[in-house]
Order: structure tokens, then sequence, then C-alpha cells
């Protein structure tokens, strides 16, 4: 992946808000939409969700979800070519309590401002995405796919 | 549901080009893009992929996917608030002959008229996606768990 596609990835997913989330449910797929806040190095991808919604109950019992995280359609003539990369990996739920909670919650906050209520609510937690694989597709034709490595790699790009 | 969540919802198939599509692959989810076309009456959402594509390969092992129709994030303060359709389903794949392909194919061309091209490529077919149910977020706190028979009541809605 040259250093222009790095770019684009790395502000795909900067600057998109929401991401399609996939758990396994009976053993099917469940596609829901989660707000998302990456690490910087891309590491991980942290998500705030309640465990009355169907996607945290589906990922206590499984730890193997997928995130798409596409561009907002513009309106423009071929909605094929919007930026898109979808992510493999496993969850862990983050302990609410200690150092990590508190540096996620004023990450997420600086993020998502309007959530702020969601944190007096006892029924939210963090659980942390790590990715296992990535495809990202740059545009028509222009198809990656990502180790964790080269995924960490695209960060330091703007 | 009341007939102002039914527009809603009918708006929000009809307006929105992008779906997120989530399959089984190894038995763990895989989240991608589509472009998806709704049927009049919501009975089924038709899909013209590539098998090529791993979702394609997917759908041909295992017939049950989900598929996640979100409004596009205008920048709003919260995005929480984007209204959004879960629906869990399966799939089946259209025979390339007959009636029932060239009225997909005037469809699809009036909907996506840059995707002509994939016609002329022998790895794209049509797969018609029927829900079993849906879940409707209509905004913060407006969940509707619907039945098919729900869903289809929402479509002559404007």
């Amino acid at each position: 992946m040259d250093s222009e596609a790095q770019a684009a990835l790395a502000r795909l997913l900067r600057a998109t808000r929401v991401a399609a989330l996939g758990t396994l449910r009976g053993g099917a797929p469940l596609v829901s939409l989660v707000l998302y806040l990456p690490e910087d190095d891309f590491s991980a991808f942290v998500l705030h969700v309640s465990r009355l919604a169907w996607h945290t109950q589906d990922m206590e019992r499984d730890a193997r979800v997928s995130l798409a995280i596409v561009e907002a359609d513009d309106g423009r003539a071929d909605p094929q070519t919007l930026q898109r990369v979808s992510l493999r990996g496993s969850v862990e739920r983050v302990t609410s309590a200690g150092g990590e909670y508190a540096r996620l919650r004023q990450r997420w906050l600086e993020r998502y401002p309007e959530s702020a209520q969601t944190f007096e609510l006892a029924d939210f937690a963090f659980w942390k995405f790590t990715p296992a694989d990535a495809r990202f597709v740059a545009g028509f034709g222009r198809t990656y796919n990502l180790s964790p490595a080269e995924l960490r790699g695209a960060s330091g790009r703007v």
C-alpha cells in the first residue's frame, strides 16, 4: 500500500463516526450501528455500548466480530466508489475502573460530547476491538488486504 | 409503529443507497459494503454482487445474512440519533435468465446507472435477500421490532 492509500485509510478511520458491527446471534450474523473511537495507532477500536443492546449480549457470548467503516454517502454518481474498510477480530470488555477506563472516557467525550449521559447509566461499558485483519477498498479495483502491523503503519499518515 | 415512524422507515429504505452486509466467514462475522435495491413492498432487497467478492463466496456457503441500512452521517451533534434498521434473513441467487432477471436489471440500472459495466461481467449476479425480522431505530429510545408483514406495512407510506 503506497503512502497515498495509507493516508486515505487514516483519514477514513479518523473522520468516520459510525461503524457497522457484525456479531453472531444464534449462529447467524447480526449487523447493527455503533459509534467507535480508534486508538491513535489503530491497534484497537473502542466501543461504548449498553448491555441492553443485542450486539452487546452477542459479544458476551462470542467475542468474534467484524466492523465495517464506510465513507458517508455524499450523493456521488457511483456509490460503489465510496471508500470503506472491513475489519475482523475480537472484542474484550474493559473493566470500568482504573486509569485505562478514565483515559477512554476522556477521549470518548472529546469525540462524542453528546454521549455524556451514557456515562451516568450502569448498563454502558467500554469494549475494545482488536483487529486480526483488514480489507480496505480505496476505490474501484484498489483493494488492500492488511495485517494489524500494516494497519498500524497507516496510522502515522495524515 | 405509528404512521410517522412507518413513513420514516420507508424513506430510509428508499433513500439510502448502501448497506452493510453481514455474512458468515469461517464461522465468524464479516461485514462489507453492498449497494441494494428494495422491492416496492419491502418483501425483499436485491443485491448485485461479484462471485469474486468474499461476501458472495460466503453467501454461497451459508444463506443466513444480515443487512444494516443507516442514514448517511450529516455531521449532526449526536450521531447516535442517526436512523437505522437491522434486517436478518436469508439470501437466494437469482437465475440469470428470464423475465425476473430482466425486471431486476432494469430497476437496478434506474437506481444505479453507473453500474452498467457490471452487467458486462460474467462474475456478477443478482441475489435476493428476504428478511425474517427487522429492528428499526427511529431515534433515541424509539426502537421497533418488526415482522416481515409489519415491514411490508410501512412500504405504502411516504
